[in-house]
């Protein structure tokens, strides 16, 4: 069978409710990232419309050993979702898997299928009264699928856990073209292997997610929202510690912010203002929240805060007194990003240590950078209730950006090195994808990348879901 | 080489803090099961003191195809921990290596290493101001590693999940001796696969768990303790539905029991009595606990059950006012076991299904196993909110408890036959072990059952790992 016969075929898996795309403008959308880092080339793009023609793509390129690329909603970081550039792949979108199965309050499960976006998660759970506990930046966008190929994070991970944490089941379409069939939304089940884990965070190198049972929470109906200024990371550190009993464990978020953030953002982007009068030198933004209405939250936050300033741990405080107020001090955090870009091109380390050693790793990688190049400034912010923060590296007038850029790989090396000598992790919520592939290689624990390479041998022998992910 | 030659080699292999056991009177206490219902042989005892003294000893048996069979405090329920009967596995004790390496009250996280006691663990938190968070009836004999190696539940996963969730970092040696390291205790971590998911739960099959580092939470400073007479478990299933929000999400058990439960356990039991002053055909035990010393749980907890009483949607409903009444409560609860096995034998069954569907299952397989086995009777009871019971069959005069006996295998075909139909599991809790491995081949899901054996395959291509368990 010549190649184009084979081409053909795969046209004929994609039935009820698909799509074909081959004419060259008309994939272009689909061969770029996000960031608009990285283009690659297709033979087509494949959108199945069920579980049964994504079945039939599978076995027809696991018996071609035609090389398969998932993709959700396109919003990833590191390159995971977009083809090589041999064009050799059939890139497969799974945007028209996008039924949301059932929302069932009385188990508190979801079960949305592979293209289901994320804001479209949270508008069916808030309409049967339940919260699900996951949200990031690009919710309007980010598919499950997605989410649950790169175990995606956010900023409520603090108490909730990652993607990996709401899953109770999971449909697959594995690399043979076999289903796998662990959708049932089980709260226990030790009946073997829990082969679906593999599924989570393997970023479509395993296997297509095709629907995914997510677990769902009481809606929240008080949510109390604080900005903290404070000394430095430790001194945050230290006050998570105490508030998160002092709050019966209710801690949602607790993000870090340096002055220089602050700054960039209201400097940078229209209606933002610095809510607190004085400056400080780092920040926290932390948001409680509980499922019953009128809970003393709020009373409980402002105590706990005010022992704190008179303990001078804290140098200031402010509580968001109405939905306005909280959106502001929100609009804080979620807007460095675009502050960041506004201020101009700096370099991006997605990393993670255990959250003890955080403020030590902070001051620790700063000093080497900064001592070595002259004019290079870290702005770290983040998660720091997960030990997750997003060190970036920016530069001052002596260092001019574009000289800045071309020290990617050095400045990389030196902080993977670190993270790496302090038990931490290169890639905390973002994945490996192409960007990582050479730094796991180099930096990951030899038997986990043993295993890796086994895993990926046996379930994926003709090498075909998402070439050049995740390996070398 | 021949085989007393190689026998000597293996206990070479242990050394500092280690132990090796041949005389077949010292070695009897670790080949048979806690219950007493399986007793295999083994070559000798071995009990190493460090992961390298393991990590030799699996070296040499994947070079010899020497079976390994890892125990820990041996109190499983499915035969996972005791070797076969052929006498050919080493038996690879872990109880030595018992070392709490470190308590992290600012990273909430403790490591432990396999043989560490689960209650040893408890008390370890508690020192620290922090709790474990997950509880069962052989704390005092069960150890990490095993907790880990079956993902152990017990009566608090409802609020806070199975022993999977509570594994933030793993260290494992792997069938080819290598040692997987990836016990940095990390919130989040996407690069690459998360092999450790691979061990939890994999009852030793695919390597042996050496240290897990486990999160803490802060502890619990407020306990609120109740016994609710209801109708039935749909009764019971609805006021779980509306207690969740209106205790902000802070149930930590929800335990279901018949009347039968309640009438053998202060039949058989000293000490126990019925807390009600009438009888209800069903009970749960709930509580809930907050970190916040006063917290208002107590008074939010009974206004509900008020509402409740008053909407005549359960029958009576008593709150502990006392640690000792909450201690009469938990009794009830905790020693039906140890009623039953008074009361004589019965046959089990662990089995789950979609928390929603349970009543139904409840009333359908109670019903089609009573219309068939005259004198048969179903006896369920435990983890409603986890949509796990123990569904456990006795009998009264029609049928005596020895007929009963014979008829396990065409019961068990029954019971898991409709588990099966409600896409329920075979093992919710307890494992697959050697006892239910016949099952899991006839009736798990083909994609998985082909993943799992891919799996092993890949990563013990020798099958030294713990032989005869989870696959027939």
């Amino acid at each position: 069978m010549n190649l184009s016969d084979i081409m053909e075929d795969f046209q004929h898996c994609v039935c009820e409710g698909g799509r074909v795309i081959t004419v060259p403008e008309e994939m272009a959308a689909y061969l770029t990232d996000w960031r608009g880092n990285k283009t690659g080339h297709a033979r087509m793009v494949l959108q199945p419309g069920s579980t049964e023609s994504l079945a039939r793509i599978v076995r027809l390129a696991a018996q071609t050993g035609t090389a398969l690329v998932p993709q959700g909603g396109n919003t990833g970081l590191v390159g995971g979702s977009v083809p090589e550039t041999d064009g050799n792949a059939i890139l497969v979108s799974m945007t028209r898997m996008n039924r949301i199965r059932s929302v069932d309050p009385a188990s508190d499960c979801i079960i949305a299928e592979a293209g289901v976006i994320l804001q479209h998660v949270h508008e069916a759970a808030a309409a049967a009264d339940r919260m699900f506990p996951l949200s990031l930046g690009a919710k309007g966008s980010a598919t499950i699928g997605g989410l649950v190929s790169t175990n995606a994070g956010g900023t409520q991970v603090l108490r909730y856990g990652t993607m990996r944490a709401q899953i109770l089941g999971l449909e697959a379409v594995l690399p043979s073209g076999e289903v796998l069939d662990q959708l049932s939304p089980l709260r226990k089940d030790n009946s073997g292997y829990d082969i679906k884990q593999l599924l989570i965070g393997a970023e479509g190198t395993l296997g297509f997610v095709t629907a995914a049972s997510l677990r769902l929470l009481p809606a929240p109906k008080t949510v109390v929202t604080a900005l903290v200024g404070l000394t430095d990371p430790a001194a945050a550190l230290g006050l998570m510690t105490r508030l998160k009993p002092a709050t019966g464990d209710r801690l949602d978020s607790f993000e870090l912010m340096p002055r220089i953030a602050v700054e960039l953002v209201t400097q940078h982007v229209p209606g933002t203002r610095d809510p607190l009068e004085d400056a400080y030198p780092w920040y926290v933004l932390m948001e409680v929240t509980s499922s019953v209405a009128g809970d003393a939250l709020h009373d409980a936050l402002e105590a706990a805060l005010a022992a704190e300033l008179a303990a001078n741990r804290i140098l200031d405080a402010v509580i968001a007194r109405s939905e306005r107020e909280r959106g502001e001090l929100w609009q804080l955090r979620e807007t460095i990003a675009e502050a960041e870009k506004a201020d101009g091109k700096a370099l991006k380390h997605d990393i993670s240590i255990p959250v003890a050693d955080m403020p030590r790793f902070m001051a620790a990688a700063a000093a080497a950078i900064e001592d070595r190049w002259e004019g290079a400034q870290v702005f770290a912010f983040g998660h720091l209730g997960d030990g997750n923060v997003h060190f970036n590296v920016r530069s001052d007038a002596r260092l001019p950006r574009e000289r800045l850029m071309l020290l990617r790989d050095d400045v990389a090396a030196l902080v993977y090195r670190m993270v790496a000598d302090h038990r931490g992790s290169i890639s905390a919520e973002h994945g490996i994808g192409s960007l990582k592939a050479g730094e796991l290689a180099q930096l990951g624990d030899p038997g986990k990348l043993a295993a890796m390479k086994a895993v990926k041998a046996a379930l994926d022998p003709m090498g075909i879901m998402n070439p050049g992910k995740m390996f070398v």
